[in-house]
C-alpha cells in the first residue's frame, strides 16, 4: 500500500488478537450469499485514533461498521468537504436511530438497493432515496444530499436533488470472487472525488465517480481477494472507463432515416 | 387498436371459450411474482391462421408461446427481414428441444435475464448471452444475431457480435402494475425496428430501439393493465426517451480541473 502512496501510519497493530473473519457462500449466479461465520476478532473493541494528518483530510470515507464509531470519526474532521458512509442491513436491524443519526452528519450515502428499502420501508427505489435525501429538512442536519444505491451485477444509481443517473455493471465473462466489490466501489467513488480537490461538487463529476467506482469494481471481482486490484495500473481503469463508456451511450436525437 | 391503426383483421373470435386468464401475486418490492392460477381457456387449440397481409410483413414478433407454434408462424414469413421471439422458463423446462430449434430460426432472442442463464445452464449473463449467439456457426440455422436480457426493475442489456449495450430502467416514484412490461418491451423494441422500414439493422438502431421500448414498458407499469398505454402519444414517448438519455450519459473526456 506504501508503494502506491497510502499513508497507513494510523493503522494500529494489536497484540494477541485475530484480524477479522468472514465465511460465505454464493448463490450459482453468484447473485446472493449467505454468511457461515463472522468472528469479528480485533474489530469488536475498535475506537479508530485518528491523527493529526488523518483529521485534516479533506474528504472522508465512513465504511461499514458499527454507526457510533462511523459518527465519531466523522465529528474528528467537521470541515471534511465529502463525507460518505456505507452501512449493512444488521445496523438497520439493530441500530437504526445511531445509524440514522450518522446518515445526518454526511454528505453522501452509499447502499445496496435492498438496504435502502428496507432503512425507508418504501419499496420503491426512487422513493427510498428521495426519503433520505429530504430528511436533512426536517433533522436540521447537514445531509445527505448525495444517495448512491448498489445493485450488484446490475450496476448502480446515483439520486440527488438535480436528478436520476444509472449506470450497468462493466460485463464481465469470469467473475471469480465477488467479496469486496461493494467497498471497492465505494473505495472508487470516494477516491474519485479526493483525486479532483479543485473540481465543484457537480453532478458531472459524481457521475464520472460512478462510472471509476464500477470500473474498480469490475476489476476488484475478477481475481480473488485484492489480487487483481493489487497490480492495477491507471492505465487500465482508463481503458475500461472509455469502454464502459461506449457501452452506455446512445443517440437521443431523432433516427435519420435512409432512402 | 384501429383507432391505432393496428390491423386487427387477424384476430380470431372463438365461440364458446373463455379468454387467457392468469391471477398472480407480486413481492414486495414488485421484484417477484408467484403465479396462483393460470387457464389457457380458448388459447389452449390456439392455430394462428395468417391472411396474406400479414404473410407479408418485413418484421414480426413471436410473441410467449408454445416454440412449435412460434415455429409454425416463423416458417409462414420465410422473406421477413426481422424476426425477434420472447419465451418463458416453462418452455425451457417442458420444451426445450422445439424452443431451441425456433431460436434457430429467428434474429433476435427477448428474455429475462434468470430464463437466459437456465437456457444456456451458464450463471454469466455475458456467456449466456454469447453461448446463444454461437449457436448459428454450430447448428447451421440462420440466427440469432441479437439478444435482448430483460431485467426487470433494473433495465436490460443487449448483446451482439459487435458489443455489449445496457440501460437502466426509466425511475418510477408510482409503479402500479408491471404485468405486462416484458411484452410491452418487446413491443416497444420490435415496433421500433418496424416503424424505421429504411433503417439499417445496426447497433445504433438497436439501441434506441432499446431505449424505447423502455419507454414504453416504464408507461405501461404506472396504471393497471393496458390503461396508461391506450391513451399514451408519440409525444409523451419522444419527452421520456430525452428524459432516460440524460439519465445515463456522462463524460468518457479526461476531467478538466478548476483553478
Amino acid at each position: 500500500m506504501r508503494r502506491r502512496g497510502v499513508d497507513v501510519s494510523d493503522v494500529e497493530r494489536v497484540e494477541g488478537g485475530r484480524t477479522f473473519f468472514w465465511h460465505g457462500e454464493y448463490g450459482w449466479d453468484l447473485n446472493s450469499r449467505e454468511t457461515i461465520d463472522t468472528q469479528l476478532g480485533v474489530f469488536e473493541g475498535f475506537q479508530p485514533k485518528l491523527s493529526e494528518g488523518s483529521r485534516s483530510s479533506d474528504v472522508l470515507f465512513l465504511a461499514n461498521i458499527q454507526p457510533e464509531l462511523q459518527h465519531d470519526v466523522r465529528a474528528q474532521l467537521p470541515d471534511a468537504r465529502f463525507v460518505a458512509l456505507d452501512s449493512m442491513n444488521l445496523w438497520i436491524d439493530i441500530a437504526r436511530d445511531s445509524l440514522v443519526r450518522a446518515i445526518g452528519s454526511v454528505d453522501c450515502v452509499i447502499l445496496n438497493d435492498a438496504e435502502l428499502r428496507q432503512l425507508t420501508g418504501k419499496p420503491n427505489l426512487v422513493s427510498a432515496a428521495r426519503e433520505v435525501l429530504s430528511w436533512p429538512a426536517t433533522t436540521g442536519m447537514r445531509g445527505p444530499s448525495v444517495i448512491v444505491a448498489k445493485q450488484g451485477e446490475y450496476g448502480a444509481a446515483l439520486v440527488t436533488a438535480e436528478g436520476f443517473f444509472a449506470l450497468p455493471a462493466y460485463p464481465l465473462e469470469t467473475v471469480i470472487d465477488p467479496t469486496g466489490a461493494g467497498d471497492t466501489f465505494a473505495g472508487g467513488l470516494v477516491g474519485y472525488i479526493a483525486a479532483h480537490p479543485g473540481a465543484e461538487l457537480s453532478e458531472e463529476l459524481l457521475r464520472r465517480a460512478m462510472a471509476h467506482a464500477t470500473v474498480l469494481a469490475s476489476f476488484n471481482v475478477e481475481e480473488f481477494g485484492t489480487e487483481r486490484v493489487e497490480r492495477l495500473t491507471g492505465k487500465e481503469i482508463v481503458a475500461r472507463m472509455k469502454e464502459l463508456h461506449a457501452m452506455t451511450q446512445f443517440s437521443g436525437a431523432p433516427l435519420q432515416l435512409r432512402g
